[in-house]
């Protein structure tokens, strides 16, 4: 454990948020736009880091699926690159005036928005996460403090060096960004108290690590991520309409936490509309897994356990449960989702009001497919994440997200009564 | 430990949220006004609980402060009512529309205010807590879980089953307000786990209580109530000006977290400044802890240990440090404060500028006392506390602060391409 090592990078990184704080936009965007022809000049050198970490990762044994995670190319760099331009290219999030008044005795409150400060990120084995991660912090005003996977450490060491080199090229201290360099598990424990210095922690990657940031962290945590998403189809649903938007937000890309996972189907429309659905489900091979009722008109399904409703599959993998009223619905759903992103297909309007009221998602749908749960689909031009709690922000954070406000008072003598 | 009462208590809460989302602004004033008159109306029973607590405290040799802040009067009764009355007539902060877009596609996305859920309010034992918490939670559209203080919980039984009658006249679940009835210590500790049911904990009351249930909590926390406030007496400044707002600051009343605790004053100014200081201090009976740059000058002052730049004195005591420089007093405060509220005391622009810009504390003031960082004083109708971290509410946290918000997303089949 490097106790003294993690504490000090997290110290510098609280000293350089001011810097970053005092940064104009256009010097923040020309260090993005630096950084990012960095990138670009140095692939080679990244790639043969990316070669050290995946070398060892095969000779590890893990899994094909992580390796390509894992693997860098020239294609995903200039990605990188390009991530770090479309970032500078967005509106600067900081000073905006959200509330200005005036007391009685002439005092006037500003609320304005400010960085959050330091903002630590925990993540696997993406390296792209580096660059990504840097771009949506630094942009919104903020210093980090990255801890990625030990298997991706080299290629990380390889970005963390550039992104601090185009900081230090435009006179930005570099310490707003900074990297621990530790495959020292126990130095995470560290990372996790620091909050003295570390303003918020988001933890991106498998619902394993999110949990275990959100249990160990004495610093507050923005919990990302995870998607157990429904998607009811209404006594009054238009049938037609239903089977292409649960196609979409199924089987459109699977490994995502907005895709669904789980369908919910009024008894009133099961006989007509669960063969239909058998049929599509098939062709696209989703394999389904269904209770008793809906299963005898669904040839392929196998039976679901209490456990597939509460199972993100990121896969070709669909629950399905009959019920007897909306109601019914909404108390499933509030009971097995991760309340990020739910949907009623219906074509009444109250039974619709009721379910976005009630339902407790993030995002509420009404006939349209989940998969539009994402910063760049909504306009925010950049994510970190999709926050599945309450408190600060909910739903797909772009760069307001990352940022909160103060309140500057100003006066000529004023005191209280 | 109880740790199934607990449990299953606020799973009653998580199921009686629905019921409070659902209420009009009607029905939660008219529950509001009706537990108000039957407080009023039971004065004599919840006198009678009281004093049951008040007994026990002092033969168990409770201090009488503190024995002071257990014990209701019927004006203090009246008072909770009447708190129950102001709250009644605020406005609610629920179902306000935040944004409205539309996507190329026609999806409509809305941001909608909603409340938290289930909040849970940890307190010690000023047992007007239980009616205010649930005032003002109940009034954002949450249901709450409180646990107050063994010293008590006598009286809080006797609030709580009022205020429950209240909600149940009304016709609105009574779980929507929930108190662990419980003086066992491993109770707030299962409490703290509750993060499946409970949304979000807010802390009131000592440094103590509310850094245990920061370190030990589950539930995100939003942290209140510590305030290391600092006055710095700028080169440029009124000085006139400046003595009657540490005044105000520092004794108008001293228990509070925004009154001040730490001096900080340019030593360009200090020659004619403190003496004017040491003479208003010393009429006021406030004791002064000064560095040796200073205490020359202030003939009643002892010296300042560096413990004493850090302490949150709550009482007619104050720190004095100087200083060479603007950005050293910045610098000074932002390593000792408690991120709650700071001053400087200039006529100088650029100065109060730069002040405003890099103190990093939820209020930061331009020459008026510290003591406005208050709910009230805001203009917010209301205070649940003061939150001197950056995630969710910064500063004076009043009804709009209790809520969170949620995306309606509306469709007629879009799927993403």
């Amino acid at each position: 454990m490097n106790r003294e090592y993690v504490e000090e990078l997290c110290r510098k990184a609280a000293q350089a948020k001011f810097a970053v704080q005092e940064c104009t936009a256009q010097k923040k965007n020309e260090v993005l736009e630096h950084a990012a022809d960095l990138l670009t000049r140095e692939t080679d050198n990244i790639l043969a880091a990316n070669a050290e970490d995946v070398t060892k990762a095969e000779a590890d044994g893990m899994k094909p699926a992580m390796v390509d995670r894992l693997t860098l190319s020239k294609e995903r760099i200039a990605q990188m690159a390009e991530g770090l331009r479309e970032v500078a290219a967005l509106p600067d999030p900081v000073g905006e005036l959200l509330d200005d008044w005036t007391l009685a005795n002439g005092l006037r409150i500003r609320k304005v928005r400010v960085p959050l400060g330091v903002i630590g990120i925990i993540y696997e084995s993406r390296p792209n996460v580096t660059a990504d991660a840097f771009a949506l912090t630094f942009k919104s005003g903020n210093a980090v403090v990255l801890k990625g996977g030990s298997d991706a450490i080299r290629s990380n060491e390889a970005i963390i060096e550039i992104l601090r080199r185009a900081l230090e090229d435009l006179g930005v201290t570099k310490d707003a960004a900074c990297l621990i360099d530790s495959t020292d598990r126990a130095d995470t424990g560290v990372f996790l108290e620091q909050r003295q210095t570390v303003d918020v922690l988001i933890p991106r990657g498998s619902a394993g690590l999110i949990s275990y940031v959100v249990r160990e962290s004495k610093i507050p945590v923005i919990e990302t991520g995870s998607g157990n998403c429904h998607i009811y189809v209404d006594a009054d649903a238009d049938l037609q309409k239903a089977i292409p938007i649960i196609l979409n937000a199924k089987t459109q890309r699977t490994g995502v936490c907005n895709a669904a996972e789980s369908l919910v189907v009024h008894e009133s429309v099961k006989d007509a509309f669960l063969p239909m659905l058998s049929d599509a489900m098939h062709r696209a091979g989703v394999k389904l897994y269904a209770d008793d009722r809906s299963r005898v008109l669904l040839p392929y399904a196998e039976a679901a356990t209490e456990e597939d409703y509460g199972r993100e599959y990121l896969d070709l993998m669909l629950s399905v449960k009959t019920v007897s009223s909306l109601e019914e619905a909404i108390e499933h759903i509030n009971r097995y989702h991760t309340k990020h992103s739910d949907c009623i297909i219906t074509e009444n309007q109250a039974s619709a009001d009721l379910f976005q009221r009630l339902v407790d998602s993030a995002c509420v749908y009404v006939n349209a497919s989940t998969r539009f749960t994402d910063g760049f689909e909504f306009g925010f031009g950049a994510e970190i994440g999709i926050s599945t709690q309450k408190l600060h922000a909910r739903g797909p954070m772009g760069l307001k997200e990352l940022t909160s406000y103060k309140y500057l008072l100003n006066g000529n003598g004023q005191v209280r009564a």
